[in-house]
């Protein structure tokens, strides 16, 4: 008997219809001899449907009131669920957030979990019953109902996961698991079977919209297996779990690519101690993310060329923020350009492999693509290019590091 | 300055526009220098459209679980009114059950009130803050959502206003007050400016849909004023409070009637100790709510005729019931009649004047109504008619008793 705790999506529990399939799924596994926790998100559509009706009222809605309204939208589901689940004869228990005491931060919108009291859940558990639990949502100290951000459910059931040392978490979603690339432009994507926290911590932060990353740092820490998989077929999905000895010998285990950055570069920087906090400073001011930043020695002495990328949303501020501060620095001008794309590799066996680099630049060179900014990491390289290449560059990249292939022992 | 707890009902929080009058309301009494409590129900038809969704799974969907589904209503009608006052510029902050520990017993869809946590409420107005309370809904001991049923808001409006001793209790609805009887079907009806707490109970039981009968034996326990009055003019609608001198000099205050029972009458039953028992006990057992009972002496010595009314929902299994168990009872036979209705006059001032009684019998004499049952308590006496001389009593007993005339003082 293992003790599995589900977490199923919006879209999987899209309509009456759709909560049926899924409380069939939730009582086979039940009569297969386990214990079952279910974490379920808001009906697909819904918190956009709330979050608009709070925007009709102000463009910029009160944060504690706006998470007592989005959260309304997953204890609608497990309420229908609970019930779904006991009109087929099985007993089942919903639970809202403070219901178990899932105490969160206070950071409305982007609460983290602090902890779970999992007392009522294993009471639940051991007398046969099947516990639904509310997604997305928890209660800070003074019982004010939070809400974890988008994706949040996942991070909700990893989170209990842990709190009741789970065998596995179960995360389905409307993809069959994680893949080598995005199937929609490289139909040689093929579907992992097991990839490392870390290199889908690295997958997810670059755009692979399977799993909240919070949901895989929190797996990471708690040793949480996930095994992400649909709840429209019985096919398996990927695991996520700790690095194994075997995965160190596949190179590379995905592409992927963000179109959603722009560039810009600051010429002829005076290379002294403290010009980058002078340039940096008030962007983090701003509440503006940075994610590249490259510093390359200019070709006149004393001098620095600097590039970063942001958001597009955060695009024109940014740039506005740095034209204002051009004196200050003491730069000379500002290049910007929002016709550029992310292109990464991503593998926790390039920590053993030496001339992966140098594999993604030929690749690109054999098609012609120019590379404007690299950067790298223990496990992972990324490249800016030019956005009308991303597709070309995806495919090329997929090609070269042969990931249509099994997975199976590979040597370079 | 005054602490006041206002109600706004569904079809005042009916929309987003809705809203934003309703703020601006509690804006307006705030400004004036008072503490301000709101308690809110869900928007109008929300509360049916989710049964509905839980009725499509299951014709008995599970109680506990109905109540979480149900409860969403008031938490998304008080997260957005709350941002629509902070959109206007005043502090406002809104509490559903569990975070005021509004505790209720743990009968699902009918649950009483049991207690409040007034701190947070009160350190909140101290600070300038509008309190924004979700009406119909409390929490268990075992901290499960509860519902307190139909027009359940009310009771939490008035329970609030008892534990914050506020200075009284308004409950903003669709309708202008209480009328001295059903203006659709008697155009003279006139608006109440007063009603004691007894009479709107009976009001309330006998029909009349204005508030709900709990909140009245709540606000009458605590002795809470309740101003019962339109969200949509600024007209003083009617005060429901404790009787006081004056009233009694009106003899009747409202005519009210019911069309929604139906009477059985068993013939020739054993007069002997124990026979009611046997009759009602069975009806009981099957959670049957009998309302009128009569008992007369037979034509035959030693026997009596008993007559009695349930409501049209039960009469086919109260019928069954009855006709089950007429051998055991020794009685003779069952007269069953549908087509009827119950006609009130509701009033104190009867305790201290006669003849009332005399005077309602000649009204339905004048007009040939004929009377089947007739049942009378202190400030109230009731006839059972045909129900076809509805409007016509109706029409009848409030000309008889002038109560198109202002309230004045009224020689019988």
């Amino acid at each position: 008997m293992a003790l599995v705790v589900q977490k199923y999506g919006g879209t999987s529990v899209g309509d009456l219809e759709r909560i049926k399939n899924v409380a069939s799924r939730i009582l086979r596994t039940k009569n297969q001899g386990n214990q079952v926790v279910v974490v379920v998100s808001a009906m697909a559509g819904e918190t956009d449907k709330l979050i608009r009706l709070a925007k009709q009222i102000t463009s910029t809605p009160n944060e504690r009131e706006l998470d007592v309204l989005v959260a309304t939208g997953e204890q609608v589901s497990i309420a229908l669920l609970a019930m779904t689940l006991r009109a087929m004869g099985t007993d089942a228990k919903s639970y809202l957030a403070f219901q178990i005491k899932l105490a969160t931060d206070s950071a409305f919108g982007r609460a983290r979990i602090m902890g779970i009291e999992s007392d009522k859940i294993l009471t639940d558990l051991k007398e046969g019953r099947i516990v639904v639990i509310a997604g997305f949502q928890g209660v800070d100290e003074s019982d004010n109902i939070t809400t974890l951000g988008r994706g949040g459910s996942d991070t909700t059931a990893v989170a209990i996961a842990a709190a009741l040392k789970a065998d596995f978490c179960e995360i389905y979603t409307d993809v069959e698991g994680v893949y080598t690339t995005d199937p929609n432009i490289c139909p040689q994507a093929r579907k992992l079977s097991k990839i490392s926290y870390d290199e889908m911590l690295e997958m997810a932060s670059l755009g692979a919209k399977v799993l909240q990353i919070r949901s895989v740092e929190f797996a990471k820490k708690y040793n949480v297996p996930i095994h992400v998989r649909s709840s429209f077929t019985d096919n398996p999905g990927t695991i996520v779990c700790m690095e194994e000895k075997e995965m160190e010998q596949v190179v590379v285990s995905g592409v992927t690519y963000n179109k959603n950055e722009a560039k810009i570069e600051i010429m002829h920087v005076p290379d002294v101690p403290g010009v980058a906090a002078k340039l940096f400073q008030p962007l983090a001011d701003a509440n503006i993310v940075v994610d590249m930043i490259i510093q390359t020695s200019s070709t006149t002495k004393g001098f620095a060329d600097m590039a970063f990328t942001v958001t597009k949303a955060d695009f024109a501020k940014t740039l506005q923020i740095v034209k204002d501060n051009l004196k200050t620095i003491g730069a000379e001008k500002v290049i910007s350009d929002q016709k550029i794309s992310k292109v990464s590799i991503i593998g926790v066996g390039m920590r053993s492999h030496s001339n992966v680099a140098a594999k993604m630049f030929t690749a690109f060179a054999k098609e012609g693509i120019n590379i404007h900014m690299i950067s790298t990491s223990e496990i992972k390289i990324s490249c800016i290019i030019d956005a009308k290449y991303t597709e070309l560059a995806v495919q090329a990249l997929h090609d070269a590091f042969r990931l249509d292939e099994p997975e199976i022992s590979e040597e370079q």
